[in-house]
């Protein structure tokens, strides 16, 4: 087909999409805008219309409309992704969940919970409070757990409770025809036929749309406490992590912010931090197991010089910290306004993480460039946010040169070009530098479930369009 | 092809593979039979050659022939599998593992290995435990760990540790096509593309050979109780799991024994427990985790009328403890020799645990036969040793009506016919009740990675022949 012609079996879908789902259809120029972009600096692509879906038989049926006429679909949750995952990079319809928000049930004696794809993080988590239970995966932002299925989404407590992959038990998706179907149960673990659940969670939509979601849930431990831990150098920080995880102290998160970033938090959160690298760190559990891990912890962080071990149990104290770090992304933006950024992702063996964030570090520090390096340190994933002037071209340059070699160097410790972002556009060329000898079989359940290449085009792979 | 055709096309395959491997195929009737079973009662069908492979390579290679004259390949662990997955329904090449069982790696900073997959877990636990770690995933058989990664394992310690599923980092994989792939990286979390390791895991053979496998090991506990607890019905053994996993007590391993099921374990293994509806338990983690853990238990079994609790402390006791649960399928048929058996696998959330196991001991007792229940109650898992004549006919047709009923029953409280064994050739059936509208995908997964549909068929798929 030509341009014209693709043109026009669009706009014939889009019409029969505005048919049935009248006021659900949007095609406002702000609208489309926000809705092909992400938080990251990739280039926005806006798509075609937006469906503000209210059921999974709504979606089945557009699902199908799009199939027919060739009209690629973007599910869109809550923007907060990073690696360009959400532009419309051949139009199409961005299929908008955030009407789909129900809990539509808690079983609180198997610690499971069934949601619509398109509830946030944090409204999961008020919903689940007055029951002594919470889900823990916290990227920081606030996103959609559809999202956070679909990017194999992590964070801060990810070093004790995995990562969202280990609380799936069951998805509800919508196939590339249309189809709706479960792929798991209720049960705690089963070996009935493939795993599509985890073949579905990391697909970034290119296989399917999540609109129901199983998940275990988690009592909320009896006590919580978190702290600081300066140090002189970014190397004793490091050595200290990497002697947590391997004397199995059970921290509940444990991360770096370096010099650079405690300066942009204090800055920007209004905090006081005295300016070193510094560990974040949460215990939780019992109250005696915690006070036992705050020991262990404190002593293990001296060996390596760390002072100021400060611990707050209040839980406003707690909230604060943990706020002040999840903002670093805006907070390191904030010190030179104006700037555009990259971010990286990478994650390797704990026992090369030294190795790699102090090489990195010195990378960073010989490019010109200002970039500060933060990271659930736990799992041996780390990301550097690297600023530079959109008006220099040659910056931009130099930041994806320093990317690229840290990306390899990640690799050749035998580690993941992304720890928990995603492919998206931005790290397809990444996923064959690592994943090369898989990535024929991964194209052949892309072809094999999605034959005319309609779920979310262009992501993961550098040459399917 | 006519019949003729294929006979002398797989002739063709075969002398290839003699010309290419000589002594390492085998034609050897005795071979043969033993390869053609597993552990159950299916009926064993013999492949026309084993092929005792020493390398990716070698069965690369061997892969491409079989893959040209269509000869099936069905990949042979240790011929411990309980669902019929070793049967040659066409004939074929069984690929025996068993002599590639190197470790090639033991990454004891990060805690991960790298193993060739006909290693068992035993040996692996052996080479591991002077470097004071250990592989947790415990079926009670000495499996391979291939075999356990085609299964999706798990057993005795998956309420502590989880399942294989949780263990994996990357896999080695031979496509239908003879192409070598990696899966994964050594890092702990990814999110690069789709994740084909947990694809691979529990795909039983029918859509890749594992030959190399990274998976996570664990500290060995600084200290490990067991011990056992009767109770005077079924029903309050069950309850006790029940409020104990509710409450969070890290049991490492919670097991129920029916009183014939201890009945049969005291004529088999020569112990002298009571015979009473019993939990064999462990505990471990530090000393004083332990004995908070064992007063907590004991505390709470107490109010259900739980009685004799004992812990035994030095290894040979909670070995011999452990030894005697692991031989319960052989203890149970020791009973009534002379007879055939069906084991059963249902999973269910561990709030419905009390109802199922009590409606199946009921349905049970009115058969007529002859059954015992046991299971990985923790996890919501158990399984029912079904014993029967095989001179009589109707017998058998009881027994599997009986598990028809509970595989039915456990779906309807949102479980699964499978919480361990897989599907094999035994349970298609139950997959199509189960996950319907999930099998359409599977099979275009099956499809697109098999297309010749010679990766261990007839398993899986009632009607892919």
């Amino acid at each position: 087909m030509n341009f014209l012609e693709i043109t026009i079996q669009k706009q014939k879908a889009i019409n029969l999409l505005v048919n049935k789902f009248a006021e659900q259809i949007s095609c406002n120029p702000g609208i489309l805008e926000s809705h092909g972009r992400d938080e990251s600096t990739h280039i926005p692509m806006p798509p075609d219309a937006v469906f503000f879906a209210q059921s999974t038989e709504d979606i089945a049926t557009a699902v199908k409309i799009c199939a027919e006429y060739n009209l690629p679909i973007i599910p869109y949750g809550a923007g907060t992704s990073l690696e360009g995952h959400l532009t419309a990079v051949h139009g199409g319809l961005s299929i908008d969940m955030s009407r789909m928000n129900r809990v539509i049930a808690v079983n609180e004696n198997d610690m499971d919970v069934r949601i619509e794809a398109g509830i946030t993080r944090k409204d999961l988590n008020a919903h689940l409070r007055d029951k002594g239970l919470f889900f823990p995966v916290d990227p920081g932002a606030n996103c959609t757990l559809g999202g956070m299925v679909a990017t194999r989404a992590s964070g801060t407590n990810a070093v004790k409770y995995g990562t969202i992959r280990e609380q799936l038990l069951s998805l509800k998706v919508i196939t590339a025809s249309g189809d709706i179907i479960e792929t798991g149960t209720r049960s705690k673990k089963s070996a009935a036929g493939y795993d599509l659940t985890h073949l579905f969670c990391g697909s970034e939509g290119t296989l399917g749309i999540v609109t129901e979601i199983s998940l275990k849930v988690h009592g909320i431990p009896e006590k919580v406490a978190a702290g600081i831990c300066r140090f002189t150098s970014l190397e004793k920080a490091v050595n200290t992590v990497i002697s947590t995880i391997q004397m199995g102290i059970p921290v509940s998160r444990i991360e770096l912010l370096d010099t650079l970033s405690v300066r942009a938090v204090n800055g920007y959160s209004k905090t006081e931090y005295p300016e070193a690298n510094t560990l974040f760190i949460e215990f939780s559990g019992s109250e005696a197991s915690v006070q036992d891990q705050i020991e262990n912890f404190t002593m293990l962080a001296s060996e390596y010089g760390g002072t100021h071990v400060e611990f707050a149990e209040n839980q406003e104290d707690i909230n604060a910290l943990w706020h002040a770090r999840h903002q670093l992304l805006y907070a390191t933006r904030a010190l030179s306004p104006g700037k555009n950024f990259i971010t990286t992702d990478v994650c390797i063996p704990i026992s090369s993480l030294a190795e790699c964030i102090i090489k990195t570090r010195a990378d960073l520090d010989a490019s010109g460039l200002f970039g500060s390096i933060v990271g659930h340190v736990g799992d041996g994933n780390f990301h550097t946010i690297i600023l530079y002037d959109p008006a220099k071209p040659a910056e931009l340059e130099i930041a994806e040169s320093l990317n690229r070699r840290m990306v390899r160097r990640a690799i050749d410790m035998g580690g993941t070009s992304t720890g928990e972002h995603g492919i998206g556009t931005g790290k397809r060329e990444f996923l064959v530098w690592e994943r090369e000898s898989a990535i024929p079989v991964m194209r052949m359940i892309k072809q094999a479930l999605d034959p005319k290449n309609i779920m979310n085009p262009g992501k993961i792979f550098l040459d399917i369009a």
